[in-house]
């Protein structure tokens, strides 16, 4: 697949084949837009049926043309597509975007046809968009290559570029945000059922684009899941946030994705985890991309989360502390010198705790404001500050920006301002904080949320420093994949966990016994208590067929027991194929927890942690990763879920060994991606994590082999 | 306190005391405000420094003046604000507001002056406002009784009434919401400090004032939040929708509002638990506000949460269904008759699920929107229509505005718009809308909310129909009153499920043994195993004082244990008081929850109920509901906690008795209620929740007496 999407994005020549005369319909208006907008380069509309389209000359079919073109935009029936491209790629066409409906999203035919065009984007390396897209916008090049009501307007050249799976909403997302938000756009594609360039293809030009700071995107879903860490952390290395939309979130939402572009990838738990890994910041709304743009076009990041609230509205300052905690934030005390220092400045009505209320009051005396932020930024215990400046309007409020300005241009933390005077009433003001790019927001709650999202990404830039500095171990164990490859059935307790075991990862003390004499060795030599199973691959649900006993504590009580197990073994099913009977230590005092991998066919491997039974199963309480990971990120899984407070000693337990715990996820994710072709599915549980030194033990275990389909 | 705040919001004569010639300073500006906005009444500024201010009399004092005012405004140091009122009250002023500052929110003598005002008000029946705030405008009479930069624009009329507890955040809102958007305000007040009138006194009269049809309120905390469901429920009875903010909703932010206004109430769990209780709508930011006011301003609720989604761009389609599912609405099949309608409309790439993505060709034949419309509306599945019109603008999109008005004017169903046309570009399209006050919203993801705001509204109305046909039963018990009346001491589990018992609470079959042989006793009636536990006041934590033995399985066994509990007892503390030694029956098959009651001295007695340990303990997954409760109440509050699925029988286990334990809620509620005054908390922990038909029983239980501060 072609990558160099310079090309793509400023085209030397475009050819517009199915260019309409009738400027009002799909197939008449990418012309027109291209012409209307200035574009620079030359224009070929396709159509037998025409001399010529807008005064441009027509012709007959991509054959005929005097040059190759850098790009072509089709626009012609489905049907008639495969034949074109075929032509385009004869003629060493590199970029096409396929405009035409009618493929994978009406099913049936469709999906054959649109193997077709991707078998011929293969054939040709030639670079597809869509097909069922609505073309793209390059704002720096005047390229308007598409359809739609937004296509009739003009815009300024920004720094933020998107990419969106939807025409009809991502198209909107640009023409809102660049109109009425003043967040202007760089480039923007749309790649409806992406059988050839991709939203990650398009995500890592635009981190590659010197001119793009803010990367956007609109994901119903991804079929190259697997290479979204690694884009995102090349993002991350190249300190360009990607905000993204990925929708489809609830059941009904994937019925309505899968229906809309067949789109579909991995469950929404692993497209969560790997915006974790990468620092991507989820959107819920189009305010939101204009929000945190102008968050980040500040060009600072905080060093850590700790933020000062200055307000002169006690009650915006209560709005904009609850938003900032809620998603992460600190709102410290303030250090005993500035404390010291905002004494002398702030009225005795007024509040120096953090939020420090300094009442309308400061407006009387504007070398007040100097000093407040002045003391404020100075604090070592503050990393941010967003100061509240209510409905202030007119020259006081211009006054007070050029206060505002003069001191935060000389401090590298970042300075927000909740202001809610109407444009109209504060334009000398707010254009004196857009000169030198100080974020400002109409509502406290828009101003935490975007200061929140600029804290999360450089909490996650400092995250990835720490990562980087660790390495996830790289294990490989003779014999394992051998014994998975040609398995149809999957690996029993016993042998699941010698395998765990071979990983470096706890296991109880355990003998496989096939007759009561050798279960009783096996149980003297564990020590009493010991708990007896049956292990038989038929058997996958041991308690069911009343098959374990636990606490079996004497040698008549083992053979009893043993006895017992492999009758109802038999009773559960007849002709069962027994391995034989295993002989378990007991194991005390543990939290039990359950720890496991998912082999997902978009993603990869994924490990996922959380605590047994209830907390996974009924409170889905569990965190997930791309495997592989480093130690610092199986502590945040471990911090992650809710009931961590459990594993910290919760209702007076001891604290579990989470040193251990964090260990066995490293080793499970390094093993996952070791035993990437041949297993599908590890699951332990439960994973007994016994308290501090004592490591970790895997109480039961399943590995499922990847069933090739 | 006054409640006729009709003469409040249209006095007839206001008198500005403290009115200053200089009129950018706060004293200086509500005469301003008020001449400018053309103030129809008499006005009378107060200062004994001048003759007249802005070409008005001005008086020396409240004596001089010729007639009693309706209204005082004060403006004065609040040194000399007491003194100012009892002059007020002695002239029989009825309402005056206090914008000075520096009463609670300073502390100090602050608070003695403060509540010196409050006996003002009582002595003379004054209904003051404030102190510590920033005024009332009533748009519709041109009273703009306050400071501040919003008060120097005009506002048109609307039908929202808002009461702020903070100044500078609620005029914002007003603000924001009529001049940008769209939403104009009747009446706005700020409240302050609140030592007069409250925010629920602002709530009632706007409910009843005829011309408000939304109430808008900014809450910190509630002094009289025991009325607060009341309040609601009288609103729900006449259909006025309240929106909500209540902040402080962190540590930080209860923080920061304590030391704003001194105003915070009960905790957040409660208000919660009220605004479920009476479809009280929370609001995040000022953007809701204005959605939710144009979504009730459509004048029809959903008589289901079932919504149809058509659009023209599926991923905007896909966006709504994730945020309409993710807010309690369900996005159900069509019927078999509709989908038949619609497979002659929609075009083969497009979708007939819901959503319905009937594509852009549906633009080309207006007649196509009507008949889709018709027949998704005449679909007895759906029960309001959301439709996403993309970026459609111009003259098709007035057209298209004209088919939607037609049909949906003749439909009782809502019909929302998603549409993201710029203003400037379907200003036509958008006025027809308007005209028929159908909501429309710039991103599918605000139009959601907003639905779901609507039908969220719907269902608190239909499940308060539920509530009012039911009865929460009124319970008293002889004697328990007096019991705890005079007690310092907590009841202990003995006594305390005694007292349950006779309420009607199931509880574990038991007996208090004072020696071993009455024990075996006991334990043989009851029956083996047994459990027993000592009792004593002085041992709230039998376990911790290894005083409980469980599964005791024989006569020999109870001695044992009845002589190993007494000397671990007086081990644990010294000349320890110990009632004796409960035998109880030892419950087996039951899930532990717990259920207890928090009298709370602002809401008075509440409920909690919650699955037991971790799950109330550590995730915190409680349910609260103000007392008394129904039947269909303590149904919802079994459904909201996350862990239901345990009582419904997850994981293997048989389903719970949720008759039984909506009863045991029921009549603890009743019983909270009828010992108001001497309970001050109730723990049942564990309460057992047998298996279905089998009732519920408290396996242990405290009360703690009300310790009368």
């Amino acid at each position: 697949m072609r990558k160099d999407l310079e090309r793509f994005f400023n085209p030397r020549s475009i050819a517009v084949v199915g260019a309409s005369q009738d400027l009002i319909t799909i197939s008449g208006q990418p012309l027109q837009h291209l012409v209307s907008h200035g574009y620079a380069g030359k224009l070929y509309p396709v159509n037998p049926k025409y001399q010529e389209v807008l005064g441009v000359k027509c012709y007959a079919s991509i054959d005929a043309l005097p040059e190759t073109p850098d790009l072509v935009l089709v626009l012609i029936n489905a049907a008639r597509v495969a034949g074109l491209l075929r032509d385009c790629g004869k003629r060493g066409v590199p970029y096409a975007i396929v405009f035409s409906s009618g493929y994978s999203e009406v099913g049936g035919k469709g999906i054959e046809m649109q193997r077709e065009l991707a078998a011929l984007a293969a054939e040709f390396n030639m670079g597809i968009i869509g097909p069922n897209c609505q073309g793209m916008i390059n704002v720096a090049s005047n390229v308007y290559a598409g359809f739609g009501s937004v296509f009739f307007a003009g815009y300024d050249a920004g720094a933020v570029s998107m990419v969106s799976q939807s025409g009809g909403f991502g198209f909107s997302v640009m023409n809102l945000a660049s109109k009425d938000g003043g967040v202007n756009f760089r480039q923007m594609v749309t790649t409806g059922n992406e059988i050839g360039v991709s939203t990650l293809d398009f995500i890592e030009y635009f981190i590659d684009d010197a001119k793009t700071d803010v990367i956007a995107g609109y994901i119903e879903g991804l079929k190259d899941a697997r290479r979204l860490v690694d884009v995102g952390r090349k993002a991350l290395a190249k300190k360009k946030p990607i905000l993204a939309w990925k929708v489809g979130n609830t059941p009904q939402g994937q019925r309505a994705a899968a229906s809309h572009t067949a789109n579909l990838g991995g469950a929404m738990a692993l497209y969560q985890a790997a915006f974790k890994q990468t620092g991507i910041i989820q959107v819920e709304d189009i305010q939101d991309v204009v929000d945190y743009s102008r968050a980040f076009r500040c060009g600072k990041l905080p060093k850590g989360n700790r933020v000062a609230i200055i307000t002169v509205s006690g009650g915006a300052g209560i709005l904009m502390t609850d938003e900032c905690v809620a998603r992460g934030m600190q709102v410290p005390q303030l250090s005993a010198a500035t404390t010291e220092k905002l004494k002398t400045i702030v009225p005795s009505f007024g509040s120096i705790l953090n939020p420090v209320d300094v009442t309308a009051a400061i407006f009387n005396d504007l070398s007040l404001i100097r000093r407040t932020l002045q003391a404020i930024l100075d604090d070592p215990n503050i990393d941010a500050i967003a100061m509240i400046n209510a409905s202030l309007q007119g020259d006081l409020a211009a006054n007070i920006a050029s206060e505002i300005t003069e001191i935060a241009q000389h401090s590298d933390k970042p300075l927000f301002l909740a202001w809610s005077a109407r444009d109209e009433l504060a334009r000398d003001a707010y254009a004196k904080l857009d000169a030198l790019k100080i974020p400002h927001y109409k509502s406290p709650v828009r101003c935490g949320r975007a200061l929140a999202a600029l804290s999360s990404y450089a909490e996650a830039l400092r995250r990835e420093d720490i990562r980087l500095k660790e390495s996830a171990p790289v294990l490989s164990v003779a014999g394992v994949q051998t014994l998975l490859a040609d398995r149809s059935d999957d690996l029993s307790e016993h042998a699941a966990k010698r395998v765990l075991a071979a990983y470096g990862i706890g296991v109880t003390r355990e003998t496989l016994a096939t007759s009561a004499a050798e279960a009783a060795v096996a149980a003297r030599a564990i020590g009493y208590p010991v708990v007896l199973k049956v292990q038989s691959p038929e058997i996958p649900h041991k308690t069911e067929a009343r098959a374990v006993k636990l606490g079996v504590d004497s040698d008549a009580a083992v053979a009893a027991a043993f006895d017992e197990i492999m009758r109802n073994a038999r009773a559960y099913k007849a002709d069962v194929r027994i391995e034989g009977v295993l002989v378990q230590e007991m194991v005390d005092g543990g939290i039990e927890a359950i720890l496991g991998v998912t082999n997902d066919p978009l993603f990869g491997p994924a490990v996922m942690f959380g605590l047994g039974g209830i907390f996974a199963e009924v409170l889905k309480d569990v965190s997930f990763r791309l495997a592989p990971v480093t130690k610092s990120v199986a502590l945040e899984m471990i911090d992650e879920i809710k009931g961590v407070a459990v594993l910290n000693g919760a209702r007076g337990a001891a604290p579990a060994d989470i040193e251990a715990l964090a260990d066995a996820i490293v080793r499970v994710a390094a093993m996952a991606v070791d035993l990437e072709n041949c297993m599908a599915e590890l699951d332990i549980n439960p994973l007994f994590v016994l308290p501090q030194g004592r490591g970790v033990k895997a109480g039961d275990a399943l590995i499922k082999s990847w069933q090739k389909s």
